[in-house]
């Protein structure tokens, strides 16, 4: 399969969702122009994306839904579902373990680490929130492909470091900080002072 | 001043935090090989970004750090401040109003609102949370520019037509669904879980 860039990945996740409220409509099947209204872009693009893939839609049919849900979700490897480690107890770590989006996806945090004595022990959402000098040994015995990141700024290389020497393979970071990592593990930051900063630039500049 | 693009813009995000971090060192230069070394990118790149707005360094010399600093604040529109209305008092609410990242760059909430009885009159951050039904009467009386949505997404298409009908003009997005507005409205979506999915697509395709 070819390589297919990041922004079009991002544009099957928005179809994703719309073909999965489709499906639990019982709907059999829904058109490039209606994947395009509802994800903000047009007929044409969603062709192309799609196309990436082999054929899937039948002209004046549009494509098949139950099909379609199971090709996105395979091109995105939702099916295996994953066990993601999240290390930082904070606001943003309490937000992360409650957001419902993770686990519908298939994300499932397993474990929370924290270097706060006030926090380790307490429980989040089922899980008791442990020490993070925890954090190799554990992920020896329970391997995790993905982390995410919620710690402060000062401690998020260092963490980062620790969980690629563990094997992790990919990084959610929202530690305002761009990391290091090795060629073969991925990382996105989630910056959330930078998207306002994106809406400021616009509001200055109109 | 010529439009520049989504990704430069961000990128002159990345450089103002090192600019910043070196102006409380009291440095006087950084060079364009720093500022790429830290922001992830290349000596070219940082020069290019920064050549959009005129000749800031001086060969062998590097960026002035307080006269380049002032410059991005200027182009980013931050010199300004910005009242910021949030809108969904959940969890993901409760980890933006605390986060640091916007008041240090001038983003102050100044109001926070939700529909649900067992929040409203709660304090928050020394903000009381308000009904929703205030928030057009607010927003006559006190004015924004920016608000974010952290609603569930079955409310989030209606919440963002009536801060529209009251003049706001640029909305950050986190519920999980995309939002129609009027071309001289700005918005952007952060989907949590949207991410997740481009690191699960290369942890399926590596």
């Amino acid at each position: 399969m070819r390589k297919i860039s990041d922004s079009t990945v991002r544009r099957l996740s928005v179809y994703l969702r719309f073909l999965e409220q489709a499906n639990a409509q019982g709907r059999s099947t829904i058109s490039s122009g209606e994947l395009a209204r509802l994800g903000g872009t047009t007929s044409a693009q969603v062709r192309k994306d799609l196309s990436f893939f082999g054929s899937f839609g039948k002209r004046g049919l549009g494509y098949a839904v139950p099909e379609l849900t199971r090709r996105i979700r395979d091109i995105l490897g939702l099916e295996r579902g994953y066990r993601v480690v999240l290390v930082g107890a904070g606001r943003m770590g309490g937000a992360l373990v409650q957001y419902h989006g993770f686990r519908q996806r298939g994300f499932h945090i397993t474990a929370i680490y924290d270097q706060d004595a006030r926090k380790i022990g307490s429980r989040w959402n089922g899980l008791v929130v442990r020490d993070v000098k925890h954090l190799e040994s554990d992920l020896k015995k329970d391997p995790s492909d993905i982390a995410i990141v919620a710690t402060p700024a000062e401690s998020a290389q260092q963490v980062v470091d620790r969980l690629v020497r563990s094997g992790v393979k990919a990084i959610l970071n929202f530690a305002p900080v761009p990391l290091n990592v090795p060629p073969d593990v991925e990382v996105k930051t989630v910056n959330m002072a930078l998207e306002l900063e994106t809406l400021s630039y616009s509001l200055a500049n109109r």
